[in-house]
């Protein structure tokens, strides 16, 4: 599959993965722009872009036994996105906890500007729900082997 | 909770289940209409009242081991439904067999304009996936003690 | 239709509106529970309640020339819902500005057990998508005839 | 941007498009599987990709002051989908009336396994929802030239 998706860090070391596609038709609502609730989706297919690019995609985090749950999400509308844009999620590590990280994320136009910004923040949880420390392998992976 | 369902038996003594909601603003799209894919979860929402409205709602269907998978979709789109219009889904159990099943649809305005139309067939699965016997409780309350 | 809303004005004048509704089967995820963007749109649903409760349906304010543009979210998630719950969105008008206004949610299970809070800010727009004052046929009714 | 699609022509001289990507976590449901709904927004997709790829983009489309509004759809459901699943839709244009067209889809795992089929029906309308001749630069361009 062709690549869309740019994996590097930036100058403080943070983790960042860009990710590149289409608005699609049902994303769409009545205004004629992307829904707000669609951006949401947006910043999930980031982070899932992100931990499959850092080589942990969701098998993997599956197969030791957690999950990142969702607790807090916010998100600020600058500019709405409409049908058949093409967009990019610029989705960065930002903290990296014992139990807990959290993602912030920009969405822009291919062309550069600036629609959305948001962040969500996630506890480990193991498989009957409670909160569990992230696995080593995973950290080291999200950090990319720098700050380990 | 005030009743949304109305629950009767056609003249040919097929169950039938009639639900109303009001369209949500995010099930429009840039048409300025409901999109075409929401009405397959109102048809998956009329399925939902039907089986609870009958005693057999999702958890008891769960606890007997099976799933009822979707093998079959078609839809037919006469006229748009738009945001805040008060619609209502009529769920008729067309066919009940020892290991499958089959609903019709209608999607109508409140006011009684036929808007979409539309049917499902689905299996009865075990929890390996394999197509299994719909247990014969699940079938009695289906087709509301008629002709088992 | 049966009423599923119930408006009231809490202690300090706010106007509040309880929407009540089951959750539906293509809200949940993998994760056996209601995606986190689904209650992004429950916040959308319990506002369209609250304004059509207070005598200002979407087409009185389409009527009107103007929009309420979406320009910050925000939720935490508590506790998950699951699919068939019932849940109710109690949706309060915070704040109301001359050309924004503030809503805050709480997603509860109808036994009433808190499952998610969150918040929408949202700008008065025109057509041509410039910030517009809410006119005060519209401002009167958000306040229920309180502090015009 | 990296292509993701592949357009071409089939033995009978059909468009058929390509378009490749992956499973979003939100497009899943409490099965573990992807929800049924989600194929049928996946078709519109590969809608989307086609007439892109013949030089029909729908801003082309809108230019000419028609939309392609769905009547018909179906899909059958042979193999479930899961979250982070690359997918390819074939999507055919299986005829081409002068106000109607038909479009059938395959969606298969990148490995080639066959997962759900379907059809499309639509029609052209113009701006006031009339039935309207599909423009002959459009119908050219979607016939890639062959039948004209």
């Amino acid at each position: 599959m062709p690549d869309q998706t740019h994996l590097y860090h930036d100058a403080s070391g943070k983790t960042v993965v860009e990710t590149r596609f289409r608005v699609r038709y049902h994303e769409t609502d009545a205004m004629g722009i992307v829904h707000h609730a669609a951006y949401i989706t947006w910043f999930e297919e980031g982070r899932s872009s992100l931990t499959r690019a850092v080589g942990c995609p969701y098998s993997q985090v599956a197969a030791e036994g957690i999950d990142f749950a969702v607790v807090d999400v916010a998100a600020r509308y600058l500019k709405p996105a409409h049908y058949d844009d093409e967009v990019i999620v610029v989705t960065r590590l930002e903290e990296l906890r014992s139990r807990s990280m959290t993602f912030s994320y920009e969405v822009r136009l291919a062309g550069g500007q600036l629609l959305v910004t948001g962040s969500t923040r996630h506890v480990s949880v193991d498989r009957s729900g409670r909160v569990a420390s992230i696995p080593e392998t995973i950290r080291a992976r999200l950090q990319g082997g720098r700050n380990v």
